[in-house]
């Protein structure tokens, strides 16, 4: 079984999590969860803080020399500008509570019903932690996940799809989005539509405005037989989409067609299934997304995420005082307007901790060495029923 | 806590549940679940099966004469078809292997991945727990959570918002909702959609084809402040959807305004917060669907799911056979067309479970009169920050 | 991973479990479940209810002609003496409260801190869920998980040890256990304390009074490495240790030497580690009972537990009426006066699903196929190293 | 829900946690966690490793100013000798993997069964996490839950009753436990046993042998009627046993009188009940060590365990090396000889572990404020039927 916890607060010391599960004799390359925190810092949207806060990660237990010895992994981001907030967010000792305190709810955010249900005078103690700056420790915990994964040659990508009204239609292969994803500033693999979404964005950007937009993941080479139809809670599309709706701002998950499959009748979704001497079993199509029932097809799994467009910015809102109870109107200042591209690179990796978490419980979790043989020998056994792929 | 796990196959004697966590002293109206069932059962599009299988549902445990006793809850439904089933089906002793032998793996269903994946020669092995058949005792679990909200005047509804190609789009209240989805036979609450939408059932039925759709579910009085930002399993919005993904044949789950939010500027989407002596804290508008940051804003839930079209039905799809690998045509014959008002029943019953669970987290399980004497202790503390839902 | 919950009261219907994730292709002979509840029936000092009582399992779901088709499994044991307690005890429907209503909280049952707990006038809703009754389901739970672990020719046993003030010492051998606790009314392998246990159960029974007493589980072939030291929810003997303190009226558990071990030095407590190109790694003691560091060592695990004396018997102890708070003297007429045989049985089984549970989560649980597989390609590994059990 | 990870290797760089679930607006004095990591230290039979780490925790985040905010609390101790290790211990980048290698494994550690298991060459793998030295981050989890506690004056002591061959056998009361206790170089309450005690670690150590010994855990102030009957994983002695049971060296927990009420009849060891005008419901004895049925009693809960000598100790043992499978007879230098003293405190804050959780559950974990009330509000009710304790 892996799972793991999170802590940390967006303006404090840093981030911190345990992953319990791992198996031994993993080799981890560190270059490889700081590229994935690159990533998520990217993206044209962002704003200043990116750039205090280029993040590392620091391995602080699990490994020796980069080998996972089956002990549980714990990792920390440090919070760069933590110094000039010290005297404000310390976790012990006396703290200046006034300088920064926050009593202005913004709408959008965790603040009004944080400060409420946690019995808060200052919106901030809320606001610390549910901020997105959570993100970057998920993504190292996926980071790691993705090594694990690569193992078995299972890879992700992610592009954005739709930034405000713009929307792109087409259908794109893996290796294709893989490439292009990577050079766009907004994680978009066309270059008309890429220069739309910049434009979009810039738009908002200049009337105060933010805006959301929707991306895709896939995931390909995961094994036929990830999940289970035989309980609610061991099917694979289930858990995906918990992981993917508790990123901050996600409002919408959906695999392969999506919302778009009511328009279709049934003959037309259904990915029919074929067996040739060569190919072994396959299909033509994928429009459920690699996954049926629950269980994973062995085709490309594929899942959109709509974002909401970020709460704070300059255009006025109304709401309240939680303690003084005034209205006001209120406008934020804040630099980042858009963050679809950094929020797709941050579900590419929570999907990658979900699709660890059900490899480990299908082959085992011990070592590297024995989940590679159980591995291998469930392949076998499925090559005997017909099946090719990913031997 | 709150539990359950689930048990039954779709032909076996019986479909059961344990429900684990329900606190003592609640009166729990076997009407009202035999009531859900029922519902679930309605829909233009259901087949003919649905005449056999009347549910009603029985109560094994943890009641005495109509009260919950703090003991687990086990509940069965009677498939009444079983006597015809008996001699292939049984559990125990010999059965009749070849008669209900089924071989050809039907996409869009979990027969292929679950007879490779579980090592069966005979896809009746998968497809007999894999049914949506098992969504009935999952209906009852819901109930019975109904049965303890309503103690808080937690209500659930739901109607259909698209069937095929025809969508309805407007924004109707709870209490329309309420009643005109019971008196309708597809769920739909405005009479010209409904014949819109049965004529697209008609129209698929006549060309042996089935039909997906959307529905939309509303939850209301639910008290501000279920869920938690403050780690990435607590956040209510991203349970409620691993549930609801959970549900044969949904492919996507979306909150509030959904994927349309993308579609908006930030300054659009934000429910703004307001204070008047009279109202307390109140917003005007529920773009997000009752969640913030994960956590109930005490405003309605508001979510919609998407269902693919049924995947068996006349017109004939390419697949193979599971141990002989041929290729063939096959067409199955089945009468249901469209279960989507069915799921729609279905998944507010999921969800009651879920707010169930989260309310008993936060007010504890122990006994309805602890558990109203916290609800109104906590109330009580919100009205003194200005907040008066719900009292 | 393998869970179960349970269901049911000591008059009621019947006690229902649902286990899930059982693999699938298991063959399941039902004779060696109702074999096991028989064995938790007999035992000198048992009383008349036993009779009543003769428990049968009925399997509802999970399985086809024996075999496991890797969905849930639903197992119910009927209450023989249902039919008499209906009107007092059905969960739907008018029941009659007062003529088996009790109000006395008898020391030693949770009667007076489930009545206050759960908000209770009649302590019978307290009585009926806590009851030992229950343990009959989890002994069926525990049998099938018996089924599953005998494919892998894991054994287990028990003998009673200690009734009152008789304490046999020897240390004896599996096989020797197995064969003589089956034939002895009190479990116990020796003949002169056979008699001795069952003398002092008489002299307890005619001077109305009740006993307890300790018994020793024996669990053989258990591969060398289910648990882990990495975390401490993950101990195997850490686990075995919950789920043998919740059986009713066990007050200790302990393994290898338990508390003996306090009185030996060092030196002479652990067990050393030898090598031979015939035996391959083994030892010659097992002081600790099997389990090193939370890990299983591929010994014998031996583990003991305390029963307390059953706490209703005829010599009157004081209590009070939960509602009047009157203080009484109150004898109460029961025929078992010693259930030390039977907990061992108990035991044995509860036993039985840990191990299955840890076994499945380190060879995965999908099929028995793969299960079997992936055992032997681990105990292969292990055979490299110089470990020769198990292969 | 409270839950914890820990983390970290006994020469590694730091033990980190996470403890997630702690309501908000809790004040943590600091200064208590120390005490509690100072206590933990203390003890003759201690070796010198005692005085290069004199532990302090640092909060990492979950605090502002001391005040909890509901978010995850990640805790820190620091190895201080890990600069010394770093060439051998450090995550990422080369190490040298010789001069610290380990290959000969100790009997009575998880040396053997983990290097099999998790697939090592180098026996340091297994023994850097499996060491006890994990048990400090456990005390200073504990130590946050005792701050918890406080506030409904729940408090927790312990004594060491055994050494060796040396037993105490008093009953004594909680306060004269506590304060005697903390002024013994061995937790023994009784002087003349000090000495006893003192001398069998003297002579142990001079013979190069360790001791293992029993100690006692008392609670007092716990509510009457945390944990439950209903489910067996629920009942409160069964998750203490499985958290003292992870304990590293346990080899047996018992409740009350534990193994010894075996020798009693029944009519002697039931707690009776008594009800007056004063006192309310009461008992005089407390055999069963303040849980019946598997929930609190109000009484206090009184807990042994018994942990085996430490194995590592001057004088050999014969063993083999894992990767040569050579036969060796080897002594290990170590200057702990016995850890029952220390052991008893990381019982007390393992306890506190538990006793929080399930105070949580039952009070709600939102703020203190909700939960001060929550429990008013219960211990009110209970007055009602009699209860007078903890008003």
């Amino acid at each position: 079984m892996l799972r793991y916890l999170t802590s940390g607060e967006s303006h404090g010391k840093s981030l911190i999590a345990i992953l319990e599960g791992m198996p031994s004799n993993l080799y981890i390359n560190v270059e490889n969860i700081n590229r994935e925190l690159f990533r998520r810092q990217q993206g044209y949207g962002r704003g200043d803080r990116m750039k205090i806060e280029k993040d590392n990660v620091n391995i602080l237990s699990g490994l020796r020399g980069n080998i996972t010895i089956g002990s549980p992994i714990a990792i920390e981001i440090r919070n760069k500008d933590y110094e000039n907030w010290k005297e404000y967010m310390k976790t012990i000792g006396e703290i200046d509570l006034q300088s920064k305190k926050v009593t202005k709810a913004r709408p959008g955010h965790a603040d009004l019903v944080g400060t409420l249900k946690y019995d808060f005078e200052d919106v901030r103690n809320v606001l610390e932690r549910a901020s997105a700056r959570e993100t970057a420790i998920r993504v190292a915990i996926g980071a790691i996940c993705k090594e694990f994964l690569s193992n078995f040659n299972i890879d992700f990508t992610s592009h954005v799809v739709q930034i405000g009204k713009q929307k792109i239609k087409n259908n794109f292969s893996f290796n294709y989005i893989k490439e292009k994803s990577e050079i766009s500033q907004v994680r978009c693999v066309d270059e008309n539509f890429e220069k739309l979404f910049i434009d979009e964005i810039k738009r908002g950007k200049y009337e105060g405005d933010s805006l959301g937009g929707v991306f895709e993941i896939r995931i390909k080479n995961v094994p036929l037989g990830l999940g289970s139809y035989v309980h609610y809670d061991k099917k694979l599309d289930s858990v995906l989409s918990a992981h993917l709706m508790s990123i901050q701002g996600i409002k919408g998950v959906e695999f392969g067609l999506g919302f778009e499959i009511a328009f279709l009748r049934g003959s037309l979704v259904q990915d029919e299934i074929y067996y040739s001497n060569e190919k072994g079993i396959y299909r033509n199509t994928n429009n459920l997304g690699g996954i049926e029932g629950g269980v994973s097809t062995g085709e490309e799994i594929i899942i959109r995420c709509v974002m909401k467009p970020i709460p704070t910015l300059y255009k006025p809102l109304n709401s309240i005082d939680v303690n003084t109870l005034e209205n006001y109107k209120a406008s934020i200042e804040r630099s980042d307007n858009c963050a679809v591209p950094a929020a797709s690179v941050v579900a590419e990796n929570v999907c990658a901790f979900v699709i660890a978490k059900f490899f480990i419980d299908k082959f085992s979790g011990d070592n590297m060495n024995d989940i590679i043989k159980n591995y291998k020998s469930y392949m076998e056994r499925l090559e005997g029923r017909g099946w090719k792929k990913g031997i």
